[in-house]
């Protein structure tokens, strides 16, 4: 769930009407969401968890219970003709998990509409909930309803996930990045349309296990880029990041690599770039010990500044600005 | 939300697939909802609201806060090319806010699903929005958040609802209704079609005032039709309706007789089969008093009887069977 941006951004079209748009529809969310009475400052806040953060508070006076919800389009965001339906209904209710991973929360249950293309078979559908179902259940998280319809046009699936914070763990927010704060990622990116924007695997225990051991200032899932979504916790936390050049060749995955040797764009690029990794960016105090980091598996990639923006400090010692982009499946 | 069986079903195909599908899908979810080590008789229930209601448990251990999600498509729940875009959004999540009223339970915040057809422009998704976010205020639910994408297809909506029971009501399910019990409509009913299903109010101030009042056995909203509504109360409920025809007659929309003099199909056919009336079916014990009955504004309209179907009282004194079917709109 990312209503203050839009999910995806094709580098053709950086700045297309769509973002824009996002951004006014969410104004309108943000303004009409605030308590009556409320000034502007708190007009963009609920129960503890601003407006557009991974999830949002159901309950207003309550930042216990959240909820997150996304769709996902055939041809775009998975492709029926290659893709089986049980790995598309894992992948839809997955991208809602990640969001619970961001926040640091344990998903509770879930809701599913489906609008199924006619040319779906029974089984195909159910295959696409089984496979939703069954992804779930590991995490305990059970679809308790749903509305399922069907048209001639292409399958359209959301799935809203509500989560719980732990007793002893306020939700992780994304608007925390202090100056000075490090940077880092809980495993390696790019490459993902190779096949894991399929079969990632939400960081929910891994959220869980880094929020309990340190201090964690802000935290997103990179559903659409590192790139984009550190620009996000940036202007959430009113700072900037510089990344560290040789510290994100060091955490770019072996696909980027593939990828970069297929389509000529650089691996870094893919790492920077592509979208749906779902691995976490964690922003934490400077002090984290090393072993701690080590042991949570987190790959450093840059620092936290003050001044608003991206940039990269590459390997000769010159700072450029990263665009704050982020990649589009199949279209 | 009507997980169970299909929202719509065509006059023309009242046992095509997709009913059959619904059903299928309904069992896998119920199946996998149900609590570990659970009995097959609790597989079906969470938290005192049985799978398949108008709304669903957030949370297994606790019924008080339920949620919905409902799901319209251009061309079949609205139309773009007829409907200004304000009134299609204030429909999008008044049918949630509905789902709020079967339930007798207070709509608290709510998550949006766009979609948008790429031919829409930044006005509209405004307006839509704006539709929305305007009808809900008026119970105090705020959109807190969701998903916006587009595409080059139809425009599709979801929004998921989050209600809280009231402190001295349980939820009212649709599986109460007991033989003997009477059953009673909040309006009349058919031809929404002509504008209504646009416009009409959902009734969840109706809805707290007769639960408080008097109390309520078994209830669901109008949204498929009087007669696929009703078999639903009578499926969960395992009994069965009889139906009269001279109080049928006395709930005939004034719409369903303009609608029977355009396509000639019987006033009384419409109010049965019509969908998206939104109206109350409350099923109440005998003994509820006139004075109680008039003062909320109820319809008699049959009673509750043991055997299962669903059948109508002419006015020759003939029982016959009603079908169980629903309306299905600009299909």
């Amino acid at each position: 769930m990312n209503p203050v941006l839009p999910q995806r951004d094709t580098a053709a079209e950086p700045e297309r009407g769509e973002r824009a748009l996002v951004r006014r529809i969410a104004a309108r969310l943000a303004a009409s969401a605030a308590p009556p009475g409320s000034g502007s400052s708190a007009a963009t806040e609920s129960a503890g968890v601003p407006f557009g953060d991974d999830m949002a508070a159901i309950e207003g006076t309550d930042s216990a219970l959240l909820w997150t919800t996304d769709t996902l389009m055939d041809g775009i965001d998975f492709d029926s003709r290659q893709h089986a339906w049980r790995d598309i209904g894992r992948k839809a209710i997955a991208v809602s998990l990640s969001d619970c991973a961001a926040m640091a929360v344990r998903p509770v249950s879930a809701l599913c509409n489906l609008v199924l293309c006619e040319n779906m078979t029974a089984d195909d559908a159910l295959e696409l909930v089984g496979g939703a179902v069954d992804f779930a259940a590991r995490w305990g998280c059970a679809i308790v309803g749903g509305d399922t319809n069907s048209w001639r046009q292409p399958t359209v699936i959301s799935f809203t996930v509500a989560a719980r914070a732990c007793a002893d763990l306020a939700p992780v927010r994304r608007d925390g990045a202090q100056p000075g704060d490090r940077i880092f990622i809980t495993g390696r990116v790019g490459g993902s349309i190779l096949g894991r924007h399929m079969t990632f695997e939400p960081r929910v225990e891994q959220a869980l296990a880094i929020a309990r051991r340190v201090r964690v200032h802000a935290q997103i899932d990179v559903s659409d880029g590192v790139a984009i979504d550190l620009s996000r916790v940036c202007e959430a936390s009113r700072c900037g990041a510089v990344l560290d050049e040789r510290d994100v060749r060091l955490a770019i995955h072996a696909d980027a690599e593939r990828l970069a040797a297929q389509d000529g764009v650089a691996a870094l690029e893919h790492a920077l770039y592509d979208g749906e990794d779902f691995e976490l960016l964690c922003v934490l105090p400077a002090d984290v010990p090393d072993r701690a980091l080590n042991e949570l598996g987190l790959l450093a990639i840059g620092r936290i500044v003050a001044e608003p923006g991206l940039w990269m400090r590459h390997a000769d010692g010159a700072r450029r600005v990263v665009e704050a982009r982020g990649w589009e499946h199949f279209r």
